[in-house]
């Protein structure tokens, strides 16, 4: 099954403490639809400016993503610039200029509106809601961020009632629920709309809740995280596009789907943008989700004689 | 077999989000003692003053903890005032009075020089050599803190050279290290020393490296935290009580004692002090053992069709 994700293409300026880019290709389409790619058909709905070229089309192009309905309007393409310092968790930001994206309205192609596979992400809740309206998806996703958690709380709520699975990070978590246990704001978050809830925590991991379950998974262990921009969306892709490529909707393809999601963040943060994506192998994914399915695993408890 | 611990037995007042408690048991020798004795024969080597008496024996002994070499001296218990916030991962201190365990020299019977166990609890780490280099055990494993990390890094170091297994959190690794990335911390702390080190992440879980092996696991999700005190001594309680008892050093029988290890922390913040361990059951401890199991369980990827 193909998948549709709506988002941001940007062109990101990043600095590390291992080096730095300009311009560089990113925004959360971008991440997401490079990793699905690697899964399923994937097609971007997204708006860019003028400044968006055929290197830039080739990022999407190689990887058999379609992007006949990625608009391309007068004007410069979003651009972020930010910063990471040694704790690379958190990123300060230098600047953002919405540009072409601040007056961005999703146009769905009759293709587009039939594609099963749906994830909604991180632009207004209220455009969220205006594109899951027009898709009759299988199973609609989304992200969100605390910008909109604080200022659009409405129009996140609605957008909460009409999605199945909710992929945000810890932080987001806990500023929804309004709640620092986390697996009470989860409860609470699953009361707001969605089925299944993930939760991103970055050098810790995923994990994942239901009503009935709880699922949770260790990051991969990396010695050198060299730009973490995308680890989110990179995480989502592979997620969506492992689940969107064997359509299946049990438990245990919903843990190999985060598992798919993790290997595929974990490449992603290796190099900037999505340069280590683009030349990533299935091999290079098989294996690292061999390995960590091997980091997580212990045998049936032999029982001490009690 | 059994294990001989040396460690704090204290008295702690503790304020919680969720209540108070004033003089109740604690001390890291206590926790650890404690949860071990669920698994196996637990021998106890601390100092304890004259405020130390039948209701306190009767923690020990009620769990057939042997104290037999619990040195009762003139003076005070060693004695620890404490306050956590809705943040439960931090404790600000109130007081600190040291106490007869300001002079404390463990003091080690024939049969403790014995024991083929032997768990270094967070005493200075020039009396954890002098009792480790009294005992011939099979397998040693200490734990430290920042301030002898950042005091006595000499000591720490001649600690370091003479045990099997660290197990500590992963604000310790780093500092050890002096290393942020904890991969490349572990794999510097392995170089000083210990074939195993455990690190303890909180609500995170715990993650365990050694030169050739890395293994991962979440904590067990609790909905309520009521008091964090003891939970790292309980998991090493936990996780050294279950070696002990099936007397196994393949990686499949440390990873099930991590298991072991996280079951006994989470059922001890349950509560206030060991409230919880002391009408703790054989049937609890196991039914949480398969629930963390099936928390971080996911099959053999079926690969989508690449």
């Amino acid at each position: 099954m193909s998948i549709l994700v709506v988002g941001s293409v940007a062109f990101d300026s990043v600095k590390t403490p291992f080096g730095e880019r300009e311009r560089i290709l990113g925004g959360s389409a971008t991440y997401f639809s490079v990793a699905a790619s690697f899964f399923t058909d994937v097609r971007v709905v997204a708006v860019v400016g003028e400044d968006f070229g055929p290197d830039q089309d080739a990022v999407f192009l190689d990887r058999n993503v379609d992007i006949t309905d990625l608009e391309r309007v007068p004007g410069r393409s979003f651009f972020w610039s930010g910063e990471y310092g040694f704790d690379l968790n958190v990123a300060k930001t230098r600047d953002t200029q919405l540009n072409v994206f601040a007056d961005f309205k999703p146009k769905l192609s009759d293709k587009a509106r039939e594609t099963p596979y749906l994830f909604l992400g991180n632009i207004q809740p209220q455009l969220q809601v205006e594109v899951r309206e027009q898709v009759g998806a299988k199973l609609v996703a989304a992200d969100t961020m605390n910008y909109w958690i604080d200022n659009t709380p409405d129009d996140l709520s609605e957008m909460l009632r009409r999605i199945d699975l909710l992929v945000i990070n810890d932080a987001e978590a806990r500023a929804i629920a309004r709640e620092a246990n986390l697996v009470r704001a989860a409860r609470k978050i699953l009361s707001m709309g969605p089925k299944r809830l993930v939760i991103k925590r970055g050098e810790y991991g995923v994990t994942m809740f239901t009503e009935h379950s709880y699922f949770a998974t260790p990051a991969y262990p990396l010695e050198e995280v060299f730009d973490p921009t995308g680890a989110g969306d990179s995480f989502a892709g592979g997620f969506m596009g492992y689940l969107a490529a064997t359509n299946a909707s049990d438990e245990a393809a919903f843990r190999r789907a985060i598992i798919y999601g993790s290997v595929m963040a974990s490449f992603n943060v290796e190099e900037f943008g999505c340069e280590r994506m683009r030349r990533l192998t299935y091999d290079e994914i098989n294996a690292r989700f061999r390995e960590l399915r091997s980091f997580s695993n212990f045998e049936e408890a032999q029982m001490p004689p009690f």
